[in-house]
């Protein structure tokens, strides 16, 4: 579970709609389905004729991704890397086939592959750097989608409220449904600038913080791949590997080799 | 048929005049030339005057476009590339020759005679990137033509609201004339916001997704000719074009050749 | 004329004073000195602050070049080239020498006679290279110039709108002046976005299409040149340089060079 | 203590909170429970939804960076640099070997590792101009932490202040509550947007100016220290390092070595 | 006295100030005490929060570079430039050692000094161009204290707009105090728009274009320097550095060799 993923929803969604209702503002004051219909659709209307029908679905499915914790640990494949490292100083690179076939990461196991097989380390290199720039291409496509709908969402809240105020203005003449139709109305613009704000965006922000988190270990474990494949110092590539990370997530790790 | 924009043409409007009918407002009061003459003619006014006569009509012929799924299957270019490097191994790079004449696809027919032509493989991937530089600078435009269209919309429906408004104001002393008054200046804000978010800038973002996929075949073709002249491994080459692809566009797809 | 400028201009105004105009409004009701005075003085002073005066001139001076079609036809620079390269191979590049003085334009003609001169290719490349990105950077400021017009235009509006309406508010007690105080106060406003929205901004987007375009002409010029002192193909030379233009523009046009 | 977060700070909400209290506007009447609630629980939840858990905590760490002085005196790093050198050049780069251990800086201790070793020039750079990359891109994001606080903070003012209005709209048929309702839904307007540019955007700027001036200083240390490994002029070094200095930094301080 | 810096201080303040006057708007109903402390109080202390003190003072001297003309003249560079060549070329390059001494600008000293001490161009050409990566980063950064002003004002402006308003409803049972109250809190709102698009933005922008103009009349010195240092020929080197000016700094200026 992402503690702040969490954190962030129960605390945005629950600070609006705990503040509106310590108030004494009725918590039905702001559930109204035909804003919600006009918002929320028109929303994913506009995101659906922006994108391809699979970008869509596979941005909803990102939100799985980011309600969990990221499921690579960076130390994780350090050690590993080290120990690939090890090994074939020991025994050769060729010795490495055999744990080819137990990687369940498909980038590793291509670098890895690669290596096996003798591919000369900067062909390696060029090969996967090219592969890297399209999976982070396609990998951002889930950040932009909801990027878009908090882009759209603030403008159709305010589209929805000013066909509310137009509905109003039409009964003027009735000045008892005044007040309660501008609420209405506004209903509309809560509905737009708060699922942009307290959902879309940040939601956004995530997936494109876990891409880049997932770019990053991609890129480590080029680095590492290659640096194998040159038979490089074990001590060497876990240096240069944990340059990788944050000084925040380096706190507090062990070391894999002793020094 | 491309299925996510007619969803997203149907839902976005959908919503709108659906919401706006269901709460009992008429339609008609959001039906008003004036307030269309506006905003309509002065944004395509904007629109011509930023850009030449033949890219804003260049960008209208571009929604047929997104309407048709994206004509180039990936995987059948991989597979003719697959073929030519069976080919090109068994009987020579010259044996290709015929095969240019059935080419349908300009990039790829004029690459694919450079390559049976004998020119050397960086020869044509430094001329064939050039031309995809200038390829990809003109394909651009379509999409900044809606953008721009969509970024002049509200802030035109917000003159229209405004000289509206004006009018109201100078009939002040006729308060029977107010509400409808207000209402009819609001409906230019209607249009304006309306027509950018699920129009113009939906169908921007949709075209440039359609350009950068058109952009990545060309640029899979490139690197596969590249491959077949200088007579790499027709395995290796089909798994150089896959990694261009996305995880989405790899499931479910029957590779090529077997393994 | 460039067509496009022209239905721009009359198509935006017209749109919106004949808008205006069909609902009865008054068009003198739009017409205001004090706040044009402010609209527009404020806007030109901040766009005289903003940039140095001959800057400022040059911009207004290049609204010219976008009411009339772009000068230099790329078919046209296309022959010239490829008549040059037959010439150097049949005649020697010294032939060209005469060549030289009927060359209009600075830049094909600083190109033509240092490869004239015997000076290398590369080092052609290079120097052309290095005088055509501050051409550019010189010849984008005509358009900033316009765009920044366009960013202060609304702005000020508004602040002749707050203006006025702090005069309407001193004068609350008398309500006759109400509503003909607050449209005079909005008419600041139709000023700011509407010469922005129709005027600034698409002017600056055009002079930006316009600059570009000729970019892309030095930059054909640069590598027909280079081509040529090379000593290239002439139907190469051709084939690389029509790959400069867009598909749009090469639709019609008659090769120049049988094959 | 940095005088310019002291006097940024103290200037701008004492400007805010002195000018509303002059005019006899009551300091009571800007403090709100429910709109504080509202605007910084739904900033931070957005935040927090936004960034992982550790970025987060990590930019609200940081704030102390930005009201201590930055530790680290550019000339003080320029005199140590300097010694290694003139070191060097007498006893062999060898003898710096001792001087590593009484290093801090992780970063500066690393390259002058690497020196020591006898790692060539063009190697030290290589590595740690890669692990430069990592340190920028993750030292960014606590600025970027604040930014996205000052991106959501006025827009959730405003949801507090649209749903303070809807509270309003229904309890219209009490006049007697509208004027104290109405200012009642502002307050959470002047809470979004005072935080967001009094704190949030102000910190984000000034977390970034700390980082760059840290990113420069150890830019400074890099090419010192391979200065230093190639064994050049001490002169010359100190002149390369200086460099790296504005104007503003260099008034007023001496110079290490006599000309 | 730069003329367009004047003519916009003058244009700009003078249209806001005199349209305001000519309609009987009292100036002294535009000049506000508590809004003044407001808006620039505020915007002053999240500039002082922003940015180093250093750099808040810089900015602020750097008002007077832009009222004054540039003091650099390119021709006048260029005139010297070429007058080293010719001494080098006749006397060779160690006799331009006593003109260094004359030399104010410390940019063209630096280099010309490399160049007589015998660097080689393509060492002068490195340690300068990294020189000029810093020297530009540095003095951007006046330009952006003042963008950043630019940025904080209007909405500090709506800030105290707002609190004038809370103001004001507090009041709202005694009429005679509502559209004088009113007035005043627009007053924050004129004070915000305008110092911000009358003075900080238009401010900035001429920072950056003396800033711009200043590091190309450096890139010239460099190319100057080093085309010396290589034994170029004169006129050569002259046309080099005069494309380095635009196309409107070039006309009517008398070339300095005969052709």
């Amino acid at each position: 579970m992402d503690k702040a993923t969490l954190i962030g929803l129960m605390l945005g969604i629950g600070a609006v709609v705990g503040g509106q209702a310590s108030e004494g503002g009725n918590i039905q004051s702001i559930l109204q389905l035909t804003a919600a219909v006009i918002v929320f659709g028109g929303t994913f209307g506009a995101v659906f004729l922006s994108f391809p029908f699979r970008e869509v679905i596979g941005a909803f499915r990102g939100i799985k991704k980011i309600i969990k914790e990221p499921p690579q640990d960076p130390y994780e494949i350090i050690r590993q890397i080290t120990n690939y490292t090890n090994k074939a100083r020991k025994e050769g690179i060729l010795s490495l086939e055999k744990d080819v076939k137990s990687v369940d990461d498909p980038f590793l196991r291509k670098s890895l592959t690669m290596a096996v097989d003798g591919v000369e380390p900067n062909m390696i290199r060029e090969v996967m750097e090219k592969e890297l720039e399209y999976i982070d291409e396609h990998g951002k496509l889930s950040a932009k989608v909801f990027k878009s709908a908090g882009g759209y969402a603030p403008t159709i809240g305010i589209l929805g409220a000013v066909l509310g105020l137009i509905h109003v203005m039409e009964n003027l003449n009735d000045p008892t449904k005044l007040g309660a139709g501008i609420a209405t109305a506004f209903v509309a613009t809560v509905y737009g600038v708060g699922s942009a704000n307290l959902l879309f965006l940040p939601i956004s922000s995530k997936l494109d913080m876990r891409h880049r988190h997932e770019m990053i270990i991609k890129e480590m474990i080029l680095e590492g791949i290659v640096s194998v494949s040159m038979g490089e110092n074990p001590r060497l590539i876990e240096e240069k590997l944990i340059s990788f990370l944050s000084e925040k997530q380096r706190s507090g790790q062990p070391m894999t080799t002793e020094r």
